[in-house]
């Protein structure tokens, strides 16, 4: 069976339940609590030396990284992720996005706010919000006239930008004035099968 | 023809610039001084909404935003991309590592470098270069016992991390203790075609 090193409250690692859920695939949860460290203690680097979770095992043992290389794997002849060679670089266009212009900003705010960091971060804060506003506009405005972000179906590349955008409001971003970007989020929601982030909690 | 936005400065677009040159394939560059702001001008912005390069347009008029997203185009067919199934998810591994994990330390900190910005970013400095070093050590692990990041073949996983690793001493970054690296870089160095990162200037 599949194995997913995983941690309840991450992002990240939802898209991986997600995607996992929509395709009905069975899977095994090991919990790593990132908040005590438990990514960095030698049994698990030992896993990725990157020390990070979403971490997938799969039956013959091989192990991948990175939650978009991931979801690129899981989705490989499903629907998830387009036969058009021009759509597929479109898609991973956007999960690069994802990763470098929108996850440390939406989801590091949110971490902070959970994590009781704001204050030991009150420097940075103001750069990473803006930033944070910067990657929410640029989806708005590519959504105003979409479905979905690529090819008007969902894709991977939805997968990837819904996990922190759905739970923004938990950074204290506000989705009220970007309409495009609440339809969008419904749309994604609706996909049979959805779970939600908190569908599962800590071992 | 091809057109690229591109920096001459940028790994980001070196990355294009290198893999095109591999390919043999004619291009035409553009030249924006983001120092200057010309990534976040109208005229640019109209192309790529998150104003940055680099960004290639296609003879038929269609863009693509986002280093790696561009090489996956460009590679498809090529032996820069791996035709096993996990091969590709583990290429995209290593291209989500290099954008989340060593580009946003081992880059910017060259970056703040050459536009005379560390002590603009004294506060930032320490933690950035520590996860530059974490990065490089992680490249140095995986590299030690293979002669590419994946399937022991030239691929663009080793495209996206030899862009900015090669020029990690303009950021300070030391590899001398870090013999693996090093092979690794005169390897891809010597790929046939290779151009220089200063191959091209400001126009």
């Amino acid at each position: 069976m599949l194995r997913l090193y995983d941690f309840h409250e991450s992002g990240n690692g939802y898209k991986v339940r997600l995607l996992l859920a929509w395709l009905g695939l069975p899977y095994e949860r090991v919990e790593l609590d990132i908040l005590r460290g438990e990514t960095r203690r030698p049994e698990f680097l030992a896993l990725n030396p990157n020390g990070r979770i979403p971490l997938l095992v799969l039956e013959d043992g091989r192990r991948l990284a990175e939650s978009n290389a991931i979801l690129f794997h899981l989705a490989q002849g499903t629907p998830f992720w387009p036969t058009s060679a021009f759509e597929q670089a479109e898609v991973l266009q956007w999960m690069f996005f994802e990763q470098y212009s929108h996850e440390p900003y939406v989801a590091v705010v949110r971490f902070w706010t959970f994590a009781g960091q704001l204050e030991a971060h009150a420097a940075e804060l103001p750069e990473r919000r803006r930033r944070a506003e910067a990657a929410l506009d640029v989806m708005e405005g590519h959504l105003a006239a979409r479905s979905y972000f690529v090819g008007e179906r969902c894709s991977i590349a939805d997968v990837a930008l819904y996990a922190y955008t759905h739970v923004a409001h938990e950074g204290g971003f506000d989705l009220a004035a970007r309409p495009a970007i609440r339809a969008w989020l419904e749309r994604v929601a609706s996909q049979p099968g959805t779970v939600a982030i908190d569908a599962v909690g800590p071992d």
